[in-house]
Formats: structure tokens, sequence, C-alpha cells
């Protein structure tokens, strides 16, 4: 092989002899001429085979197929009206790396065939696309954090105990024992707090044994969750969310702007004006006020889908934000160790972030007091023995705290204007898809 | 609650009234004085209470344990007697954010059972600075990968598949049927290179179930891998991970040095010498020729452990170097998926590394021709059949790849002369250990 050159780089070499390597993405063979289009990460070139003078390469490629790989050493010539860079390669050798058999999969493929040949279907532009955005968006999420103090570490995901109260949990063999996948990492970030890292991160993978089948949901997704000690209140917890989202749509805009354009059809702003934060009795009331709508009777205490999408229409109406933060949900709708109000133990200092009409996390300050864990287990009909071994956590000493956790693929999904998260995710694992 | 200001800047606020929160480390109870230690992740300081000035606070603290977290509003005052940044503090308010219980461990208690309070014990200022030198180091990685344009893609965990040939995994009820976790993301990151990302990485973790209680193995691991595409060789692979190693040993030379003195004990100096390369059979002489050892018959086609030792031994004393390469291994030992030479196919493209006298990485250049990748599964003894969903990837094209994968536990134990690889996990999974 040859010293490889990147597409993207080519046009410096007009003139001189160079060697690409790419996926033979077309062919075009016609009486005395074959134009031959290879594609790399970086772009596309036009290779031009003129028969009469290249008669055995000319013969090479009517054997080689789309999609195979192909390593070509040849003249890069200027050619003003080739619209791939206004160059072409008058080709000297061509090696087959990889010959490919026809693809099964092509635009017209349904989202279901697409996945089974997942890694075809990830060579289009805007799959390319979406995954490096993702790859600067996460790294932003990171920066900011360490950037901040934080302390990132990896928690386990086999745990011997259903995470959140038991429903929803996939079983592993453990050497004879019963483990589970954790749902989340919150017990353990809470244990993080008590052993005083005060300011802690993880992005790792959260198991979910749900039936659901709709765009929203996945078996297995890639969460960030932070914590955070000695808050005030499920404020601060806003605060910093706010401020770590807010980062990453500036680093977004400023690395992203053009390939979210260009490959993804996104015309993206980086939000910088406040999140507004409404309670979520004060919710009902706009959006009775604004849409004459009533939350329907079965969704009382929490919003329904259809009050999510219309609360953030008025968002970016009355305050021109993508995001809205809803917060001091009723104790029975939140999780037991969400703290409850001095004043009105019926709420809970908890909140959700709505994002483009949709619901894209819960977060709250975490109830620190072994004791008062235990009645609101009572209260939830959880024994709290089947606890202890989190509310130990708590017997020696833990400073007060809250956090929250989200899913990437749906943060970024609605960032991009995906419709659904399996557009977001290398490999879907859902209840009907465990392959490839 | 007041704002908060962290121990390491209240010396700026000399003279003046500060609100700080932390853990009560130490009391000292004279007759008529207190002295009480209050520590968070900044540092710590010292209070102290003169009993006849401050009876009802000198009251307090005799109820207030040792581990309970405190909120403490009151003067900073100059002391330059103090060894604790030559402050004291002179309360105003006590306040009681959590009262701890008895400790169950100290100084004195063995490993098992420090595990078993893990965030009691990762209280200790050797572990935070331990996780402390990770969270850098591990975001150093991520820089370089991110800086040399890898793109960064979550794989999922469960598998339809056991990955590598099928012994040692876990088993998952995965809705009624029968999945795995993932012992690495080997089969997933190469596909990424048949979808034409050339250049992958992912930080995650992979599942072990061996029956294995070394100081080195754990059965649930947090794992760096990346994979390449379009190279001549392995030793592509190895310039790309030499790179990335040194980039993080400045990194952490540069941002760690000094809790890596003060807190851990040890004198990090970043490697900036080229790490040798060697080939097995080379590696054999050299410790015939350098320490007359001969690898024993048991271990021949690679090192055993004390084979290991010695070659790190030579190669700091011949190149200065903690790491040393060795390289192209015998096809039988390596897996059916490395590429074997082309003049000797009992050779395979393949390298291990080493640092500080123990392996800490395996790597290779891929095959990835499928009727070649079907010889190799015949001669390993696997019906083809059973591997076709992952020979597939390379049946529509994919450039010429190669990579590696190490776990970041061991190669920062290794970084931090650490002897076991529990001192740098959040939360050991071994055979014997699910909890907490």
């Amino acid at each position: 092989m040859n010293k490889r050159i990147q597409i993207k780089d080519l046009l410096k070499q007009a003139g001189k002899v160079a060697s690409l390597s790419g996926f033979v993405e077309k062919i075009r063979d016609q009486k005395s001429i074959q134009f031959v289009i290879i594609r790399d990460k970086s772009g596309r070139v036009q290779v031009t085979v003129f028969k009469p003078d290249l008669p055995e390469i000319a013969e090479q490629f009517t054997s080689i197929t789309v999609g195979s790989v192909v390593e070509i050493t040849g003249k890069v010539v200027a050619a003003p009206n080739v619209k791939l860079g206004g160059i072409e390669i008058v080709p000297q050798t061509v090696t087959v790396l990889s010959l490919a058999k026809l693809s099964p999969i092509d635009d017209q493929t349904g989202p279901d065939l697409a996945m089974d040949y997942r890694w075809i279907d990830l060579r289009s532009d805007k799959n390319q696309a979406i995954f490096k955005v993702m790859t600067i968006g996460e790294m932003a999420f990171r920066e900011w954090f360490i950037k901040n103090d934080f302390t990132e570490c990896h928690t386990p995901k086999i745990t011997a105990f259903p995470s959140e109260g038991g429903a929803e949990v996939f079983e592993v063999k453990y050497y004879g024992q019963k483990a589970y996948l954790t749902q989340s990492p919150q017990l353990f970030k809470q244990m993080a707090m008590a052993a005083g890292f005060e300011k802690f991160f993880e992005i790792g993978s959260q198991y979910r044994a749900e039936k659901s089948y709709t765009n929203r949901h996945a078996s297995e997704s890639f969460y960030c969750d932070f914590e955070i000690s000695y808050i005030r209140d499920h404020h601060e917890v806003m605060d910093t969310l706010e401020s770590a989202i807010k980062h990453v749509h500036k680093v977004v805009e400023k690395q992203c702007k053009d390939i979210l354009r260009d490959q993804i059809g996104v015309d993206f702003k980086a939000q910088t004006t406040k999140f507004p934060r409404i309670t979520l009795a004060e919710s009902y009331a706009l959006l009775k006020k604004e849409r004459n709508y009533d939350v329907p009777r079965a969704s009382k205490g929490d919003l329904d889908p259809e009050g999510e999408r219309l609360l953030c229409e008025i968002a970016k109406e009355k305050w021109n934000s993508d995001f809205i933060f809803i917060t001091d949900f009723p104790a029975q709708v939140r999780a037991f160790y969400s703290m409850r109000h001095d004043g009105d133990s019926t709420l809970c200092k908890s909140f959700d972030l709505l994002y483009k009409g949709l619901e894209i996390t819960s977060g709250a300050q975490r109830e620190h007091n072994p004791d008062r864990l235990r009645e609101n287990l009572v209260a939830k009909g959880i024994n709290p023995k089947d606890m202890e071994f989190y509310v130990q956590f708590f017997e020696y000493g833990c400073p007060p705290h809250g956090g929250v956790g989200f899913g990437l693929q749906r943060f970024f999904a609605r960032l991009m204007d995906q419709p659904a998260i399996r557009d977001t995710t290398f490999l879907q694992r859902s209840p009907d898809r465990l392959a490839p």
C-alpha cells in the first residue's frame, strides 16, 4: 500500500500522482469512457478511465462491484467541470481490497430491513453526520463536567438488587446467583455522594425490559447522569443541567452547524435564553389559559404527551425557548427517594425537562435522611428491608444532594429533529430486535 | 443554607464570616476547648470552640459524631500556628445535615470488609485522588481520539451471540430469548469499519464470567477500544496506541503530578521515549541472553507472567521504557479474526503491549476477507455457520482494518503503581462480589 491521501486533501495534489482508498459508490460505464465515484470518510472523487488509453484498468472495472473497497494510485488532474472538487483521477493502478456482493438495501428500504443491515445503512451521509454530531456533543458534555470539577466513575451494570422497585428488569445468571442489569446508576451515584465525591457524572448504559415499541424507548440506552452535593434544593440541579446543555449547544453550533444543515437538513441555533421554570400546577393553568387544554384525568399529577407538546409550543412563543422545566410534582407520582418539600410533604423537590415537545429527563433533590427514606418506602408500599442495602448508604453521613439522568439518544434525536431514537442509536436493542 | 465556600477558598476570607459544609473528620474535646476538623472535597479546616465563649455550640458538638455532615457559619480567623492552611473557624452556628453512625471500618480494615463499605472506604485522600487521576486520564484518551477524527459510538452490551467462541459469558433473559453480555465490542467495532467509519472508539463495559480471583481480573470491566481502517499492517495500530498513551501520560503529568506524589505516593514521569517493539521469537532470545530464562513449555507460543515481568525489566534497562510491544504471535494462540502474515501463515499480524511487568492489551490487524475468515474458523474447529452473523459484515465491502482494546482499570492501576485493579474500580464485580 502507498501512503494514503484522504479525498478532501487531493485538491492540493493536482498535477501529482497520489494514492487514495475508499468504497466504490457508482460506476458509469459508457462506450469509450468509465466514470467511477470513490468515497471515503472525507469526501468523494471521480476516477475517469478513457478506455483506449487504459484498456486493462477498464477491464478491471467491469468486474468491480458497487460497495467494493479499492486502492487507486493515479494522477490528480484539475478538471474544473467536474462537480466533485474540480478534480478527477486518471488511474495508474487499481487494487481491490474487498470485493462486495450486491447490497440488499437501498434508499427505498424500510427501517426494519435497514436495521438488519445496519452497517450498510450507516454508510449514508446522514448517518455518518449523526454520529459525528453525537461524538462532538457528548464530548462537550464531558468537557463541561470536567471543567466544573466533576469526577467520572463507571458504576456496575450488574447488581444484586432490581434498582427501582423490581419491575421491568433483565435477569442475569451470575455464577449461579440471580442478578439484574441496572435500570440507572441512581443508587450508585447517590453512594458517590456519601463517599464525598460532591460532583459525580457518568455516561454509560442502562437497561429497561419494557415491552414498549414506541419511537422514544429502547431496551438498552446510553445515559448521561450526574449528582451534586450540598445543594439547597432542586433548582441547583436545574441550574447545573441548564448550564451543561447550553455549553453543548454552543459547541455543536460552532463545530457542527454546516454538517447539520448540509447532511441532516437541520438549521441549528444554540439556545442562549433562559429555560423557563414553572410548577406543575402552573403548567395546568397555562395550558388552560393559552390552549384551553385540560390534562386528562388519567394523567393528573403528571403531564400527558399532548400536554407536553403544547407546553413546548407555548414556551417557544412566550419565552423563545425550546426547553421548559416543570417543577414540584406530587410525591405520589415520583420515586420514594425524591425529597419532599418542608412546607408541603405531598409535593417533592422534583422536575422534568421538556425539549421540543418531549420530556427528556426527570431530576430531583434526594432524601438523604435514612429514617425519612424508610417512611417514604412504607408510604409506597415497599418493604424497607428490601431496600436496606441502599438506605445504609445514608447511615454513616451523607451530604444533601440531587441529580438527574437523561438518555443521550433521546436528547440528540431532539437536537437533530430526528423522529425516532433508533436514528441516533448505533445498534438498536428492543423487544423484537437483538441483532446484529 | 448560606452560600457555601469551599474549604480551599476560605484562606481568602480571613477576617470575614463564611459558611462551609463537610464531613466531621475528627473531634478533640479538651477541658476548655474543642478542636473539630471538617473536610470537604477541596481540603480540611480546623473549627475551634472555646467552651466558655460558646457553651451552646460546645454542647452541640458533644452529640455530633465523626462522619457526620455539618454546615458551619463562622468567622475565619488567621492562625499562623494552625497547620491546616494557617486559619481556624470560630463558629457562630452549626447545623447537622446528616448524623453518622459509628463507621464499621477504619485504616486497619482488610480489603474485603472495606469493599462491603466501599462508600466509606472511598472517602480516603488516596481513593479520592485515584478517581481524580482516572477522570483526567480517561478524558485525555478521548481528547486524543476526537482530535484525531475518531467517531465514538456506544455498541450494545446485550447480544444474541456469545462474542468470541462461547465460553465464559453471562447469560441474560431477554424477553423469553437467551442472550448474552458482550465480552468486548470486537464484532461491532469491526462492523463500524464495514460501515465506513474509518476511525472508531468506545469506552464502555465488558463482561467475563471467569472464575478468576487474581488481582488482574474482574467480571465487569471498563475498556477503551479503538479500530482503524486502511492500515498497512498491525504496526499502524501500535503507532496509534503509542501516540494515544503518550498523550495521556503528558496530560496526567501536567495535571496530576502533585496529587500522584502527595496522595498516592507515586513519582510520575510521562514516558516520551519510543516503546520498543520486538517479535515473540526475539523476546525468547532476549530472555535467554539477558536473564538466561526459558519460557516454560506450557506457555510456548505466548509469554508466561515471569517472562512478561523480566521483559519489562529489560525494556527499562535497555530502552528506558515502561512499555514494550511483543509482536507476531503464532496464529494458533490468537483469535480466528487475526490476520495472518502473507509470507508465513502460521504467524499473525498481532501484538501485546506490556506495561510495568504486565500485559495490558492485545491487538491485531483483522482478517477482512470473508472466505479466509471461514477458513480460519474451520482451522479453529468452529463451525463457520455459527459465526455467519459476523462474517456477513465483510461480504458487502470492508476496508482493511485493525485495532485494540484495553482495560482502563488495569492501565491506570499500572500507571499509579496500584497492585490490584480493585483499587482502580469504583465497585468491584467478581465471582464472590455482587454488592454493594
